[in-house]
Parts: C-alpha cells; sequence; structure tokens
C-alpha cells in the first residue's frame, strides 16, 4: 500500500475514534435518563467497532445484571443475572481489567454460559469494566460472531467508555437539587483532600 | 508541502488530541480532589495549545471567581472576582458559548479588565463554558500574548474539557458514601423519567 494511503486510513480510523469520544462527552451536558445515556452509547460502540453484539451488565450488590444490548432478545434485560464470580464478565468485573479474546471464547477457563444469549457462542469478546470514581458499576462487552483480532484503537475506546460510562451513571442518578446546592467555587478553593475511597470490587 | 508530509502532521495532531481526551478520561476514575484535577487539566490544555495562560473561573452564586490558573499570580486564586454580567468570560457563561477572538481581545466591546491580571493585555482569547449536567459551573479561557488563529481542534479540545470538568467537578463534589449507595442497575431498569428523580436509597 502507497504511504499516503496507509495515512490517509490511519487518520481516518483516529479521527472516528475521536469522534465517538466528543459524542460521549457531549452527553454528560445533556440532562438525560440513564436507560437513554445507555442506549446511546451502545449504538456508538456497534457503529465503532462493527460489533455483532455489545451488552452492557450493571452491578445490583454481588450481581451484575443485563442492562443494554444492541440487539435485546425479548425478557433478557434486567433478567440475565451472573454472580460476579462467574464467567468472563464476572472477571472483568472482579479484576478491574480489559480482557480481549480474539478467537473461540467459549473455550475459556473462565467462560461460563448461561443458554439464554446467542452472544454465547460467538467467537470474539472484548470487555471492560464501567467504573465510576474508583468503583467498578458494571462491564461493557463487544462481540463479534467470527474471530477477531481486536485493535490497540478498539481496546482503548472501550476502556474510555468504561471510563465515561461509569461517570455518567453516577450523574444520571444524581437529584436535581443536588447540583442546584453545589458550590464549585467553594470546593475547588476549600483545600480539602480526596474524600476516602469507596471499597474498591 | 507534499501529501504525505501533510497527512502525517495531520494524523500527529488528531492523535494529540485523543491522547488529551484519554488522559482527561481518565481522571475521572482517581479519587482525586478537586483542586488536584484543576491542576491536571490546566497542564494538559496548555501542552496541547501551547497558549501563555489558562485560566479557569468557578460559579460562586452570581459571581465567577478565579479558581485554576496555569502561572497563578500571588493572591489571585480564589480573589480574582468578576460578575456573571461583566467581561469576556461573564459573556461565555451567560451565553454558554464557545469564544473565539484571534487579535485584540482587549478592544472588544465585552471585554473589562480588572488590572490584576497580566493576561488583560493578551492578544488572542478562546474562552468555553464548563457544563455540568446541562447547568453551567465554571468558564475555562485559552490566552495568547501574540495574535492566535484558533483551529477547530483547539476550539473542539475546549469544549470538551469544559464538559468533562464540570462532570468531574460534580463527581469530585459527591461524598464517598453516597457512591456506595448507589443502585446502578436499578438506575437503569426503573424505566425512570430523566432527573429530577428521588433518590434511590
Amino acid at each position: 500500500m502507497p504511504k499516503s494511503k496507509e495515512l490517509e486510513l490511519k487518520l481516518q480510523r483516529t479521527e472516528e475514534q475521536l469522534r465517538l469520544f466528543q459524542k460521549i462527552s457531549r452527553l454528560m451536558v445533556r440532562d438525560l435518563g440513564f436507560q437513554e445515556v445507555l442506549k446511546s452509547v451502545v449504538s456508538f460502540v456497534v457503529e465503532f467497532t462493527g460489533c455483532d453484539s455489545c451488552l452492557v451488565y450493571l452491578l445490583d450488590r454481588e450481581e451484575l445484571v443485563l442492562c443494554g444490548s444492541s440487539s435485546p432478545h425479548p425478557g433478557t434485560l434486567g433478567k440475565v443475572r451472573l454472580r460476579i464470580s462467574e464467567g468472563l464478565t464476572g472477571w472483568v468485573a472482579r479484576e478491574r481489567r480489559l480482557l480481549a479474546l480474539p478467537r473461540e471464547a467459549f473455550k475459556d477457563p473462565r467462560f461460563r454460559s448461561f443458554g439464554e444469549l446467542p452472544e454465547d457462542t460467538f467467537e470474539a469478546f472484548l470487555s471492560a469494566p464501567l467504573i465510576a470514581r474508583n468503583r467498578v458499576v458494571g462491564v461493557i462487552n463487544v462481540q463479534h460472531r467470527m474471530p477477531h483480532q481486536y485493535t490497540g484503537s478498539e481496546m482503548e475506546v472501550l476502556t474510555v467508555v468504561g471510563e465515561q460510562v461509569g461517570s455518567l451513571l453516577v450523574l444520571a442518578s444524581l437529584p436535581a437539587k443536588e447540583l442546584e446546592s453545589l458550590a464549585p467555587a467553594e470546593l475547588a478553593l476549600s483545600g480539602a483532600p480526596a474524600p476516602p475511597a469507596a471499597p474498591k470490587r
């Protein structure tokens, strides 16, 4: 491939990544409910990765609950639950680490089938924790039906999405009156140390 | 300039922009105090834009208070205050719009000198509102001593920084116990309309 063609392709991909981050950042300032936020983020991720499935699990005490899906199967949202000790998704939440499996994800010793999702038979699996102020609040999974070598840019995108969605979740959970009583200048000038960290998962 | 050289430069700049967003996103998941967050963001912006000054003003009721600076002059942080009806910075907060002046910013009819900051004599001025969940909480200013034509990428960076910093401010203001009581799955599945909503627990 000629060098300029190669550069063009790389530039195009980098610009796509940038647009994705800008679109997610724009969600921060809109007063959307968290369900709308989830739907938008899932569609951005599908568009960027060209994946066959994007699932979002959120923590409910010691369980991960399926709360978002690029192609929700009837009766699965809010119903599919896995313990944090279970499966690839549980591992990502527990270890708080990105996981990329290019093929035969179902043969991984950590894999557990739930028999409810067609995604269980997909070959490639990329997964990142959702983090809000240093605490795991969920997991986002990208899956390809066929083997797929995840690129550095796909991994980086999912990492940033995990950071941003965790924060969006906290923002969406705040009652409006709490925001009204916020005193930004005081907070910046108070010299208060960082609040103690919430327990990590 | 040969085409591949041009592409290389453009790619380099796009990658720098991407790195900046990633660094800011990474701040989201660290349990930093808001002062540390401000300092980091200001240094990222200075590095990216090569500006001579980066100032952050935060709202305190009807006033904007200088809370962050790339080169803080003694006795100005927390002391320089302007009414939201005053100056270029007040205009940005009030109108909630990006403002870019490539030269003679001090001749703009909206300009007001405070006589306390050397930045008042700088030629070029780029400014964006800090926004947290649809509400202006402050303003971030980038200034160049000499005339400077701000690029689309500089404007886009400052817009995203404004969105991210506003959200970081809200996150940093939350007591840890509030985060512990967060029920992410409930929030996503409740079908609640966009906030204001009652606290979940």
